[in-house]
């Protein structure tokens, strides 16, 4: 079976060190997972002139990887370059968010999304309105943290909960997502403490890549 | 790893055995599939009462299947018993409507559906409406085939391919849905003809539970 | 003129007892009106699974109702059997959910609702999706009582204002819908305490349903 | 029990007739019917300026109306002036447009509408928006006829039975909707011609009105 | 080039001298804009009676001014006879209320409103729902200030600023509109203390209308 | 005054003389108006991986241009890298399809667009979807010309306008968009043709980027 490729679009060995991880458990479905760095990539995206400007050198990236390829994933919440790659290989190629988002639907009925950061909140609601499922969102909130506090473990995860009740409690999600690639260490921590299912969308990119190749699926009209 | 069990709520074994087929593919993602014949159930499906009146033996037969199970898919388009079957065990359930409309989703911009009787068309539009997927519906339509003609493979495959033209050049779907559990061998000639991906749901359904599985969810708020 | 009857498919004769008198301002419109207990159903309907199990019961005794019956109506917010009983019985069936919904629509621009539980908001946003009302809700919350202050009539009132306080003053609705068959008896001192209609479901589901028999809607396409 | 008073807002005495005798199933519901011709109405009303100068006169008619009223119906579809009478009076007031969309909702999946000139179609589309239901429209088509033809009983039928197959057919409808108040005579022969229940636009309001006066719903926040 | 017709729709020169100041930065476009008073109007448009009853003195003054007008704007946030006018007219006619929101669309991807009275946030709701614009709807609140507070222009800023944080931080509003025409003296105060663009519609409806008039648009098939 | 830069993001100068023309009736609105070629992009835009991969050297020749500069469009229906340029520059940044729609919902109910391929509908819905407009949406229909008849007027206007019927008359459309930067010269021939407006949407992106700076806006929170 040709392996998965699952490209961190940010040059940040760490993040895919993290993402690496989090495909443990999907490990088992036949089909070899190898998570790549954009070495060219800035160390974090943060907005989407960011975003945009990863695409020529990951579609470099894949374009490389194409014949050995099963399948691609591109990590980064928010989905840059996902339909371009799509018109580049014939192999099925999955966005993290629109993974996260289907996986979620599937979960519950309205989805709350956890973000890093309030700015990237107006580009979250333009591609869940662009998947046509925001009668599905119950809420998108951001964490409200500074850099410094991210690098604390407790208190980010003090703070997911805090914005995970939030969407549960007043906004009335029954399923949560992790609005960004590097949040997979909290996911079974969120659940116990929340007690909702919660959505790390790089696994649900996996997994769904992983279904589309052994269901057969490639190149769609769509790509063109 | 325990099996998943997908249960075909009409008495017919030859649907089952059709569902069972289309399968094979995903034996590969390390998980058991077994697809069972619920014997109470009605040869066939087709209105809401028929539907309804499956949901106690089929609650009933999964129950007892309950502790060597790992995971459920409910094979009858139009996802019967679903919600009810999440409050009685805490495995993956999955329906294999919502599950091809997630699948769909992933695959192309605005489905066509596939119906076989006019009459399920309304309820598959509740369906949708409920699912909140209603801007990526491109349209839904029947065969218009009577039973002789449903026999006739060549007949059936015909009638299939007008109304995926149909659904692609007059509708602008991109990606279509066989929308009944007895379709699977159509998927391939369909897709060869028509230049869409096609979405068989039961394959999508399971697909769908074993990364359910995988991922390590289970009961969900929604189940209460 | 034949009956309307109105079926209670919990087991409770006090629930019952309240459904009926509720009904007293409407039989002054010219159609009897018998409200039934479902001795089958469960003491409560509080999930999915206890929903779907009272159909099989309540299709019977409709059934064995029919041709004294000039038209139903199922009286338990979340519309169980609605559907089905249409394919069995040619008379008008109505639900009350979405005869609530129906009449919110007429009174103001966005519904709140008022429910008992939060595990049924999931369950009420799936039923407002296929109704395709999402855009008029303006919100469902739970009044977070338990069982004992449920008990207690000024509590539970009290709780109800809150909720609707919250769902007017926060949520922009400018009509209440109260989410459950069991609380006709604080309509109007909801009405007099808020300053907006409130619809009881049940005497929303009687009106609408002698509407449509005066009107002469019997088995509609959707029944099949 | 205080009369309902249903004014037809343009001065066509033989469209009031119409409005009338449809209203004779309605008689029996406990309520008198009393149909008004608004004398300064134009005789047809065609376009939006037509519609809105017809408000000043009709509440002026209304108003003095007020004191014996028990309820008000605006019998045109396109509902001129509802609003504004529920900040003029504290009784039901219910447009026919509006209580056309909440009937059809209750009775069919997705509604079709059969227009009689093509320049109303995107006025309702506006109306079908603010009600928040366009996922719930089928499709709305005009007649297409000239005036003359519009004359002719036979021809007028013909062009409404080839209307409402396109609605069922092609866009979907299970349920239709008049969209003129002067088309009741058509009812009966259009639900046999077609095997859909069809909504006359005034039942549906007189119908609405005294379910709301029954209940008793009065001035609402929205009148403010 | 013809002048644009501003015209206010309430007795109140001081609202027309506001517009008018308003107007200023848009004075560079090429097109005279003459701004007028509606003396038949009311002191203020309170509700939606107030509001319809404007209609027919407003069509006699602006077809009073048709041979020499280059376009119209009416300028009351609720946009009364905007589409009978444009029957009458063959000119651009602009109402100020679709017009912010078409704006705002093009400035941020959530907009939030800033109304004066609750009373008045249903209508919106009715009209948003009508431009088929409510996933773009972040909130809709009002100042909560009795008259004499809205005299003293201190506490309107204060107010306006406490509803404009409650949009963007609770409702996720990333740019606002002004619900009323009068509010133009502070829409950059506001832009300063909250950090988004604000819209002010009196402006929005000019600057659209120049538009219209320069790319050549007239009279639409809607008017008919 | 700074003029407002429209840049073409295809390389053909046929296509940015065509624009520059298109512009002439904006050229009395205040603001010096210049059109530039993307020198590195594509001869043409006709897929995903084309429009992306002129992000990177679209807004480097615009922060060149950033210091003279009063505004930019950005002249390929499909926006192309227009929210990465509102990261990059604090002039108002206008795309050309999202101001079409903004003016298209200003002159009709229902747009149609004009599209050239079939594999652009697509994209369009995925944008239209984002803009949260699909419920203003008729259709989209593509010319299904090949390239030898686009290079003859005669059979692309009759190939247009016979698009645009079947949006007006089967689809509902009251209003038409042009879904290419390149039809300018058909606009006012199509609008005689077919009783609507239609939009051009380089002529909609300048007026609307126009008005923009002459209201003063700049740099939105959307574009962090």
């Amino acid at each position: 079976m040709k392996p998965l490729f699952v490209i961190n679009p940010n040059s940040s060995v760490i993040v895919t060190a993290g993402i690496d991880a989090a495909m443990e458990p999907l490990r088992r479905m036949g089909v070899p997972i190898q998570c790549m760095t954009l070495e060219q990539g800035p160390p974090a995206i943060e907005n989407q002139m960011e975003a945009d400007l990863t695409i020529a050198p990951m579609l470099a990236l894949a374009q490389g990887l194409a014949e050995e390829a099963g399948g691609f994933v591109v990590a980064c919440f928010g989905d840059p370059g996902v339909r371009a790659l799509r018109c580049a290989v014939s192999q099925p190629v999955v966005g993290i968010q629109e993974a996260a988002v289907a996986t979620a639907l599937t979960l519950g009925q309205r989805f709350g999304v956890i973000s890093i950061l309030p700015a990237s909140i107006p580009r979250h609601m333009r591609s869940f309105g662009a998947m046509g499922v925001m009668d599905r969102l119950a809420g998108d909130r951001a964490l409200g943290l500074g850099v410094a506090d991210l690098a604390h473990e407790g208190r980010t995860l003090e703070a997911m909960v805090a914005c995970g009740q939030r969407l549960r409690d007043d906004d009335g999600a029954d399923v949560l997502i992790m609005g960004c690639a590097g949040m997979a260490i909290y996911r079974h921590k969120l659940e116990e403490a929340l007690g909702l299912p919660v959505v790390e969308p790089c696994q649900a990119g996996a997994a769904l890549a992983i279904g589309q190749m052994m269901m057969g699926y490639g190149r769609t009209l769509d790509a063109d």
